[in-house]
């Protein structure tokens, strides 16, 4: 059920980027895995999603070669967890814009919703999207940290698709 | 229609942004919006929309404080520019990662698409989203051009609220 035309041959790199981003479920869904969250069950929990919306978004950004699908044994079960790829990572800026821009021009809930994007490298909070505003660091995947003080009062490093931080 | 439920009361501040600018027409009309396009029928002519999709997205981002409708008189006629606010200005880290990302992991079309990031400080193509990656100025308005060869050879700045770049 298109509402518009397909844009995957626009001349402009922005629409040929929304034909791939631009669904609500698809940055949340690589919100979560660039944080760590790598298996269905976590998924589905976390971002409260039905499982035939968060089945048909894993599968379209798998083809679309966001996430890799890679098997794993849970006890005597196959099963496959979902791991961002390059493409996903690089999607970074795209989800630390998204979070400034929502720390200014949005209201969080009473009991609090700020998201601080903190550098590994010199410890500040940026705000910037993909160079520290402390040092100029690139923060990419191991070198930015996520201080979501609703979930847990770590912070959670953005792993992407190195070890996974929250899979335990 | 809503496929999913409201997220502006939600913790994460990607969630409460979605809310505002989960839609790739929104994202669209910001671009163009931001590099000087302001009345109706210019916007209607570069977008290839729809007349009701077009009105609709205009009136959500003048509601959500995106856009600003402005009188403007047409030889006798009274109408309305919609001129971005300091917040659709804030959203332009968002566009310019959304551009890096798709010059990296989308294929243009056969006849080019690159875009280019130009910052008016340095001169140097960024390929960082908020700070030039040349010179690290911000990317704000009037300090970032676009070079869209598709459509014109020379650069196009990147107004904001300013004055209207290709409104003549």
């Amino acid at each position: 059920m298109p509402l518009r035309s397909d844009w995957s041959a626009d001349h402009c790199p922005i629409s040929r980027s929304l034909e791939v981003l631009g669904d609500p479920w698809v940055l949340v869904v690589l919100r979560e895995t660039l944080l760590g969250l790598r298996r269905y069950d976590q998924l589905r929990d976390r971002l409260a999603i039905a499982d035939n919306v968060l089945s048909r978004r894993l599968r379209d950004m798998v083809e679309a070669g966001l996430l890799e699908r890679r098997p794993y044994r849970d006890g005597g079960r196959a099963r496959h967890e979902y791991v961002p790829t390059q493409a996903a990572e690089d999607a970074l800026p795209v989800l630390h814009s998204l979070v400034l821009w929502g720390e200014k021009h949005t209201v969080p809930p009473v009991d609090g919703g700020h998201l601080a994007l903190v550098c590994e490298a010199c410890g500040a909070e940026s705000d910037t999207a993909d160079t520290c505003s402390g040092c100029g660091a690139r923060l990419r995947p191991a070198a930015v940290s996520w201080r979501r003080p609703w979930l847990t009062p770590a912070s959670t490093l953005v792993v992407g698709a190195g070890t996974s931080a929250e899979a335990g």
